[in-house]
């Protein structure tokens, strides 16, 4: 494995720059962890799951030698996670020894549904989350820059234990906050303007995701008109997450109220997806492939209207499947009474 | 290409997920972005550059349908930019009509040399993490937490325009700044020990990379000492900075001066490494074949001593060789007197 994110599932050890062999024949264990002296210490919780081998050289070349001496015959690698220079130097460091053959999303496949420890992570993530931005919201006023409240989000949520932002959060000042994936810049919030503000904290490896749309005082007429038919359609959808239901089922029930509102055009992307140690199926997604939702899948539900040059609203929790529907990990009101003035 | 730091240098786009090609028949600017919707106001300025495809399906897909539309018998790809998957897809995409090859860091090889215009940017992120710095020091006082310190500089840094941290900072107080890559936690300044603090900015992405060991009041008698090793080190070697000179060599006049002082076990990492728009050649390490220094290379000087379960000193500043030798671009002292208290 030579993705972060699986090796950190599997193992426990999230500091990157470690690759993992796992298999028959790697001793009682069966898994071997290749890494470097600076993770000595805190290797250790992984040593109870795999053996530890602090590399003296490159990385495959030592995954080289750990396969010739177990006698390794055949070694899957992970085609999305390895890059064409590293499939050649891994091959020519095993010629004729080891037959190197790809692999696609297998420990993905696992990560889809998490269990209740991980589902508490995740929870932790959104209290942090929740927590920083109620400590950031009275500072969110007229002449604030947008770059200044995505600092404040970022620290506050490090203060607080997220060892890093999951994203970059996304501040939209006024017409700004058209723009579903913009960058925050040197815009100033305004009185009686919105701010759209899209933010991720880290837990233990777990990320939180969500999205909420204030007004700076008095809504602008048009906003607090939008802001209604997206939280309708934000909770109609939400209410619809089922186990079995299909991820485009759910995405519809969204579009339709935003649509039959006439906004079908505005919102342009889809209702959510899947998130836990990485952004991840399910897809609730038109230009996806539909799949039917199971218990353990955690996914956002956000959707948004743009209009471009006047504003944008987008609502965004995160929930878990359950049997019977699915579970906010959210508390955040987003009722439009919620102003940070 | 697509390695994002590539595209950066050569069209100006520094915001990601956009593919570039270049070469004969691709109309009279030889060049087509390879983007998408989000991106569509920011790449107006490297628009002059290329021709911007906005892409209606995947990027590969998208590259492959340019290839077709354009004729284009041979595409070399970025073998280390590249992961098998992708490889695999677009040779695929355009079997028959395409010959894939691979090369190796073609663009690296331009991007090492740095002329004016990219030193003044460099320079300017220097200047802004130096100023985040002063601005976070009255701040570093006992009970302060390590993370705490990262947030704050972080947030510094982004106030002042840096578009991310190029690292995450390394805050380690006492015996945690013996640990060369260490990650802050929620270990508390105390007073009369050292902080060692390693941080980076971004300016249009160009990093800077500095790092300080701090007194919080009086210096512990034996990191007092440790200090005059290595600042005598990293002072020698900057000193020693001239085109020709050999990359080997001027690692050696630091680790010369560590060795002789008795601490040449505790110097266990190189002397510096290249950067610009990425950490890059010339890497000053023992471990790395040594290359000659050349004008226009810009690297950091960063000698340490790590003496674990006690504590480590490191100082680092980023130089741009020229033709007399060296420019240091950061200016904050360096002296034993430089205390937070």
């Amino acid at each position: 494995m030579t993705n972060p994110v699986d090796v950190g599932y599997l193992s426990g050890f999230l500091g990157g720059d470690t690759y993992l062999i796992l298999g028959p024949g790697l001793g009682a264990k069966r898994c071997v962890l290749v890494s470097d002296g600076r993770y000595d210490e805190e290797l250790n919780p992984a040593r109870s799951f795999g053996t530890v081998i602090l590399r003296k050289k490159g990385l495959l070349e030592t995954v080289a030698d750990v396969c010739r001496d177990h006698g390794v015959g055949k070694l899957a690698i992970q085609a999305e996670h390895m890059s064409v220079a590293d499939a050649s130097a891994l091959r020519a460091a095993v010629v004729g020894a080891v037959e190197v053959f790809e692999t696609s999303k297998l420990v993905e496949k696992l990560r889809v549904i998490k269990d209740a420890h991980e589902c508490d992570l995740i929870e932790k993530a959104i209290r942090l989350q929740e927590a920083a931005m109620k400590a950031v919201m009275p500072k969110i006023q007229p002449g604030r820059t947008e770059l200044e409240i995505a600092a404040d989000l970022e620290s506050e949520m490090k203060y607080r234990g997220s060892s890093h932002s999951w994203f970059a959060p996304i501040v939209g000042v006024g017409a700004n906050a058209a723009l579903p994936h913009y960058r925050p810049g040197s815009a100033k919030v305004r009185k009686n303007e919105i701010v759209l503000i899209d933010w991720g904290s880290t837990w233990q490896g777990y990320g939180g995701d969500m999205t909420r749309t204030f007004a700076v005082g008095a809504w602008p007429a048009k906003m607090r008109e939008v802001y209604e038919v997206v939280r309708a359609a934000q909770e109609a959808a939400a209410a619809a997450l089922a186990p079995g239901k299909s991820t485009h089922e759910v995405d519809r029930v969204a579009r339709d109220i935003i649509t039959r509102a006439g906004y079908g055009a505005e919102f342009n992307h889809g209702l959510g997806h899947g998130l836990g140690m990485s952004k991840e199926p399910p897809y609730l997604n038109p230009l996806y492939p539909p799949i039917p939702l199971e218990v353990g899948h955690v996914c956002t539900i956000e959707p948004g209207i743009y209009l471009p040059g006047v504003g944008g609203v987008r609502i965004e929790d995160q929930y878990v499947l359950t049997a019977k529907g699915a579970t906010n990990f959210c508390k955040m009101p987003k009722t439009l009474a919620f102003s940070t003035l």
